[in-house]
C-alpha cells in the first residue's frame, strides 16, 4: 500500500477502505509516514469529504490508535454528554448531578477550554480543593458509589487523534465536518459509555456557524456512533449569545448551583433540562424525553441533584461549603462596569466577543500554557430582548492583574441595542436522533 | 502576513495577492515555513486553481529565487522552445538546426529525461565527444558567432521550482495546470529568451491525456508568458503513438540527421515543419508561420540546416562524421525482433508502452541516478495504418546487458492490430496564439 495512491485516491473522491484508512492513521501515528504527505491527504478530505463508513473506520483506528477505558464493572447504561464548546457553556455542571442523581450512571472525561470557550474542567477546579486529576480506579469506583465522576483524561486515549488534530491546527484543516466527527467521537467512544447526548452548539459564537453545518456534523455523528454500537442523539443548541449570566469559572459554577436550587435562568435552564431528558431517556429511566422532563423538575425541587453536586465536589477533593457562601469561591478584587450609551432593547450579545473579553481578563487560554485566573469573569446584567437606558450597567467585568481596556472594547462592542426587541428565537434548533 | 491565512483564502478560493504569493514562495524556499503547510496549500491550489495573475506572480516568484541568464550580449530576437515530453521526440535536434540557419538565434536550455520520456540533452550526449556542461560565457559566444547552442542548467536557475516539484512530486499535486504552468515557464523565463513556442504533448503517451486539459494548461503558458512580456505560442501536438521511427538516444539522432538530409518523415517531419515555423515568425524571419513554411524546405533541401547542425555539434565538441557514417554512433550487440501474430492494420502504437520498453533496455532512466545505454533502444518497422501478416517484423529492441524479456513483452503489446485502418488524425491538434 502506498500513501500516494491513498491521497490521489481521496483527491479524485473515491471511498477510501478500511485497511487503507488504518494505513495512513497508523503510519503517520508511528511516524512512517511524513506529514507533509498526511497534510495534503487531510487537504483532500476537506475538499471530497468522506463516507459514513469511511468516517466510522476514521473513528476506530484513532481508538484503536491507543487505550479505551474499560467501564464494564459499572452496572446499568452509562451516558456521556458532548458539547461542542460555547460561551458561558455551564451545562455539564447542571446535567452531571441531575442525571446521576435519577440513578443513570455518568462517567465524564472532559477537557480544558481554550480561545473563547471554556472548558468544564477550568470550572470545576475554580472549586477550592476540587480535582480532575484521579486515577481510573478511582474514578470507577466513584460512578458505582455515588454514579458520577469527572475526570480529565486518563491513560492515553486517541493518541492518533491527537496527532491529527495538531498537523489539522496547522494546517487549516480544522473546519472538515468527517473530521471534527471522528475526533469527537474517537474521544467518547474510547471513554467507554454505552450512550452519547451531543450538544452541537451553533450560531455567531460556535464553531458551526450555521444551522446546515451543524445538522451536518450532528448527522454525522449520530451515525458514527449508532454504527458503532453507541446510542447517540445530537441537540442543536443556540450560541447567538452567551448561556446564561456569568461567563468565567468560579462564576460560571455559582451559576450552575443557583439553576440546581430551582433558579429558571431563560436560555440555560431550557438548554440543561433538554439535555438532562435525552439523557435520562438514553439512560433508560424514562420511555421518552418528554416523560424524563417532570423527572428534571422534580430531581431539582427535591434538591437531590444538588445533593449530588455536593457529593460529586467532596468525592474529588473539594469543599462543597461554596455551595451556601458563594464568597468562599475564588474573587477578583477589581471590576468595571460597561454602561449604554443609547436607549433601545438588546437585539443580541456577540457570543464571540463576550468569549474574547473574558479571555482577555484571565478566565480563559489563549494558548495551551496560559495559567487561569478563576475568579476572572464577566456578569451578564442585561440579557437578549431587555430594554436599556443610557448609563444602565451592560454587564460587569471582574479581574485582577490584567489591563481590562480590551476586554471592555470588546464587551461593550458585544452588545448590540435595536429599536425594537427582537423576535424570541428557539434555544433548542433542532434534535437528530437516528 | 500568516501562512495559515493564505492556506485559507486559498481553500475557499479566494485569489492570492503578489505579497503573498512572494511570502510563501519565499517562506519554503528559505525553509521558515515548514512543508506540510505548503503541501497542505499546494492541494488546495490543485482543488481550486489559480488566476491568471496569481499564476503569473509565482512564475515570477519562482524565477526571481535565483540567477536569470542574461543574453543580452545576443543581438536579434532569441527564440526558445520547449516541449512537455514525449516518446520519440527529437524535435529539438531538427528545429534548431533550422531556425539559427535562418538567422535566427537559439539559446536552448534542456533537460535529461526521466521515465519513460528521453530528454534532448541526453539524445545529444549520444554523439562521441559531444558535451551539454558548457559555461556560460562559451554558451553566448557560440549563439553569437553560430546563432546556436544547447547546455545543461547553467548556474542556480529556479531553484524554488526544484524546491516545490519536489514536494508535488510526492504529495501528489502534480497536474495541476496553474502549477506545471509557473514550473515551465519560470525556467523558459529564466534561462533568458525572448519568444518561446511551446510543444504540449497530447494523449495517451503525455503527461496531458486529452486535448481539454492541454487546451488549458497551453493557454496558461501562453498567457503568462505574454503577460511576463515574452511572445509565446503553443502548440498541441499529438503523442498518443511515438513520434517517428527510432525511440532511443544515438538512434533518434540518426533519425533527426535523416529528416535534415530531407526525409519526410510522417509525423516526424510535420511536427518538426510546424514547430520551426512559428519559431522562424516569432524570430521576426517571415511574416507568417505559413510564410515560414517554405523557408523551411528551402534551409533543409539547401543543406544549410544539415550543415548548421554540423557546425553546433564541433563548437559543442563533438564529432560530426556520424553524419556521414552512422556505424560512429554507438552500437549494441544484441537485438530481438518483435513479430507480429495475426494480420490486420496496425490501429495504434501506445506511445507509453514502447517509452517503458525502452528504458528497460536502458535507453532511459527509472531514477535520477541510473546510467544510459545510449546505443539501446528500439525501431518501429510499423507504424499506425501499416498492413501486416502474422510473422511481419512489428518493431526491433536493441540491447547490451538488460534482459530484453519485460521489453519484449510491453513492445508486443503496445502494437493493436484491428481489421480496418484507423482514420487519419492530424498530428498538430492545436494552436494557441494569444
Amino acid at each position: 500500500m502506498q500513501i500516494a495512491d491513498i491521497i490521489r485516491k481521496k483527491k479524485q473522491g473515491q471511498e477510501l477502505s478500511k485497511e487503507e484508512i488504518y494505513f495512513f492513521v497508523n503510519g503517520y501515528t508511528s511516524e512512517n509516514i511524513p506529514d507533509y504527505q498526511i497534510s495534503a491527504l487531510l487537504m483532500a478530505i476537506w475538499f471530497t469529504g468522506m463516507t459514513k463508513e469511511e468516517t466510522s473506520h476514521l473513528t476506530m483506528a484513532f481508538v484503536e490508535s491507543g487505550d479505551t477505558m474499560d467501564l464494564s464493572a459499572i452496572p446499568g447504561i452509562k451516558v456521556d454528554k458532548h458539547s461542542t464548546g460555547g460561551v458561558g457553556d455551564k451545562i455539564s455542571l447542571i446535567v452531571l448531578p441531575v442525571v446521576s442523581a435519577l440513578g443513570i450512571p455518568v462517567a465524564k472525561i472532559s477537557g480544558k477550554g481554550l480561545g473563547h470557550t471554556g472548558g468544564t474542567l477550568d470550572k470545576l477546579e475554580a472549586i477550592p480543593g476540587f480535582t480532575t486529576e484521579i486515577k481510573l480506579e478511582d474514578f470507577i469506583s466513584y460512578v458505582q458509589s455515588s454514579n458520577v465522576a469527572l475526570a480529565g483524561q486518563t491513560g492515553d486515549l486517541t493518541p492518533a487523534d491527537k496527532k491529527f488534530y495538531a498537523l489539522r491546527d496547522v494546517t487549516e484543516t480544522v473546519d472538515s465536518i468527517p473530521l471534527i466527527a471522528a475526533s469527537i467521537m474517537s474521544k467518547k467512544l474510547a471513554s467507554g459509555s454505552d450512550a452519547i447526548v451531543l450538544d452541537v452548539k451553533t450560531g455567531e459564537g460556535a464553531f458551526m456557524k450555521d444551522l446546515e453545518h451543524s445538522r451536518k456534523l450532528a448527522r454525522t455523528m449520530v451515525e458514527i456512533g449508532n454504527h458503532l454500537g453507541r446510542q447517540t442523539v445530537a441537540l442543536l443548541t443556540d450560541m447567538n449569545e452567551p448561556l446564561g449570566r456569568e461567563i468565567g469559572n468560579a462564576n460560571e459554577v455559582m451559576e450552575a448551583v443557583e439553576i440546581l436550587k430551582g433558579k429558571k435562568i431563560k436560555g440555560l435552564y431550557d438548554v440543561a433540562l433538554e439535555i438532562s431528558s435525552y439523557m435520562i431517556w438514553l439512560g433508560g429511566a424514562a420511555g421518552s424525553h418528554e416523560e424524563a422532563r417532570p423527572l428534571v423538575e422534580e430531581v431539582i425541587h427535591s434538591g437531590k441533584a444538588l445533593a449530588k453536586f455536593r457529593e460529586l465536589i467532596k468525592n474529588q477533593g473539594g469543599n462543597p461549603a461554596f455551595i451556601d457562601d458563594y464568597s468562599l469561591l475564588p474573587q477578583t478584587r477589581n471590576s468595571q462596569e460597561i454602561l449604554a450609551d443609547q436607549s433601545g432593547y438588546i437585539k443580541g450579545i456577540t457570543a464571540t466577543d463576550i468569549g474574547y473579553a473574558a479571555m482577555h481578563l484571565g478566565a480563559g487560554r489563549q494558548t495551551k500554557e496560559d495559567q487561569l485566573d478563576y475568579a476572572a469573569g464577566i456578569h451578564l446584567n442585561k440579557l437578549v430582548g431587555d430594554k436599556v437606558e443610557p448609563g444602565d450597567v451592560l454587564c460587569v467585568l471582574h479581574f485582577n492583574d490584567k489591563d481590562p481596556a480590551s476586554a471592555a472594547k470588546l464587551a461593550k462592542k458585544a452588545f448590540i441595542i435595536g429599536e425594537a426587541p427582537p423576535a424570541h428565537e428557539s434555544y433548542i434548533l433542532d434534535v437528530i436522533v437516528e
